[in-house]
């Protein structure tokens, strides 16, 4: 029944990096590392269960701040080592920063700069 | 002249996940790594140089197929650990399948089914 998962290549650890991506405004929300078990759970409660490296244990995400990733569709890529899922962001903040997303440094002049704002501020997210 | 390559969080093996999102569609094409110098060279150029961990050495994206990825914009995430390039993909195929993105399989009643057509037969891309 999870054959699905063996297609999957592992990296030593047994992760996989999986993107995160809007559903909607097809924008790049986040990237983190999942799992055999985040994967399955992923698929299982339609929401992003992601695993955290530095934690090292299962991260649902939203958890805490309440912003979950609703699950819309999976996909994987050519060789079989990349996740990418389309998601509903909760709240419309994936960013621990209280940003839409987590990719709001750009390369600008030599340098990186914060080019989005701040929707929330993370005190009134992780009270 | 190069602090921005240091504001990286680079992997015990120096190196850093890169996205390619293409410009116009929103849609993420591929995942691959890049090492400090295959990033320089990514600025430099303006097209996307990846890192090859399987063949060691740099990657100029494109050299063989012709399928280059001009950067329109980079963003750095939140931890500093991951790269997101907005791209103009030439040719309109990324993956060395001859199809668009590399993510053309989709998880569909418990299994990975490619969903994306073949625009182009790799035999005609690596002559």
């Amino acid at each position: 029944m999870t054959d699905w998962l063996d297609d999957i290549k592992w990296t030593e650890d047994g992760l996989v990096p999986a993107i995160a991506q809007d559903s909607v405004t097809g924008r790049v929300l986040m990237f983190a590392w999942m799992n055999r078990e985040s994967l399955a759970m992923t698929v299982e409660k339609g929401e992003a269960v992601y695993y955290s490296r530095s934690r090292q244990k299962l991260w649902h995400k939203g958890e805490e701040s309440g912003h979950t990733q609703k699950i819309k569709s999976i996909r994987l890529d050519c060789d079989g080592d990349v996740i990418l899922m389309s998601i509903e962001q909760t709240g419309g903040i994936a960013c621990h920063t209280g940003r839409e997303s987590c990719f709001y440094k750009e390369f600008v002049n030599g340098q990186w700069q914060a080019v989005d704002d701040v929707i929330k501020d993370p005190k009134d997210i992780y009270e």
